[in-house]
């Protein structure tokens, strides 16, 4: 069968973050992508599929031909299936266990890589400034080959909740307290900041722990990490020893 | 002035491997990639620019229009310079200190972040397999932000290179030591493999110490760490304490 103008409309429209937000709905892709979604505690809206055999016992189930599979992708080479999940309902923000806060990451491999890292490490709560790029953005939701089911996000104002919290905050900050000497606590706050810019300025002096990778080779170079393998390193060390 | 047909030639021919293996010849571009090959002991071929002031000691610098510029970069957005530089002459292959191995890593941004790390955590020597990812690749070279310029890489046969070496050879394996409570040497040898099949098994074979990075979240799932994270935590734990 063929999609409606309104279904072909709408799968178009959530390539957009403005529409994902209004019809609190995005597009998931690939058989083992959409798979974690189906077994995870997301909400499907439709799927249309080029082969219904594996989605047998699913309502909104669409049949289409690899010609219209391929049109609504937003894959280079498109594979099986494409659906629509619900956007979750924002939860409570937690406020013990490893939190991890990120202010204004634009790219979304970033994205996509730290998200994996947050399912790896167990942390529990990952919370992300309204400039961050949105985690249903579909190049993200690709990236995180099935974490996103797994992991708690929420967009909010991290000023406010950085005020608000109780948890000791660690921010990373050039020439600062080394990282492997620390003593890291079981519950706390880490912020990594964005790619260009890093931590701004007034989340940076809500921070009260600063820690730094030290730097091991060729120490008059000012490069630094790329923030999902600094956030690599830092949740490695935050888990380590618990 | 203009491009000879020969320039242009030459340049289009870079981004492929084998022309780049043919000339020994490699493309960089923007100021700041370019002024890190320049200020390093990389040999400049030639170089295109739309504004040649800051180039103005150069005897093979060729001033450009805007639109001659963008016809030879590889970027979506061209800044200001396309250089070619030689590639240098293989070195003699190290054999202490920490030595990275790459067993067919495939991707781009992937090989470009790894030859950051090694940089940042001062790797004596990479060796890649020949099957993995050329570094003089444009995606390679712009992603490493110059780090290409500090760290010396050798593609070869490795089977060979971990026949011969006297270090111990350290792979990570599922369920094997945890690498958080193993007692890591100054000198050795790691090996990281394919993003999908992982190493390969004649590889696999040659090494004598299997280590592994523990899962904290979600332990039933086997979703793996993508190479480039796991070889940031891997990179952290061998130098953390040095």
């Amino acid at each position: 069968m063929s999609l409606s103008k309104n279904q072909f409309k709408l799968i178009t429209s959530l390539k957009q973050k403005k529409y994902r937000l209004k019809h609190h709905l995005f597009i998931a892709e690939g058989t083992k992508v959409v798979d974690e979604f189906l077994h995870s505690n997301f909400e499907l809206d439709q799927l249309f599929c080029v082969d219904s055999s594996p989605y047998s016992n699913i309502e909104n189930c669409y049949l289409v031909s690899d010609a219209i599979l391929k049109k609504i992708s937003t894959l280079k080479t498109p594979n099986n299936v494409v659906a629509i999940f619900k956007i979750p309902k924002v939860q409570k923000l937690k406020n013990d266990g490893l939190i991890l806060v990120l202010d204004g990451v634009n790219d979304p491999g970033n994205l996509g890589t730290i998200i994996r890292l947050c399912d790896w490490f167990g942390v529990d709560q990952l919370i992300c400034s309204e400039n961050t790029v949105d985690c249903y953005n579909t190049k993200v939701v690709q990236a995180t080959m099935g974490s996103l089911t797994r992991v708690s996000i929420v967009y909010t104002a991290i000023e406010n909740y950085l005020k608000n919290t109780q948890l000791p905050i660690f921010a990373t900050l050039m020439g600062s307290e080394n990282v492997y000497k620390s003593n890291l606590p079981k519950s706390g706050v880490l912020v990594m900041g964005n790619e260009a810019n890093g931590i701004s300025e007034q989340i940076l002096n809500l921070t009260n722990n600063a820690i730094s990778i030290p730097r091991f080779g060729n120490l008059q170079q000012t490069e630094s990490l790329n923030v999902a393998t600094a956030t690599a390193i830092l949740l490695s060390e935050f888990k380590r020893l618990t």
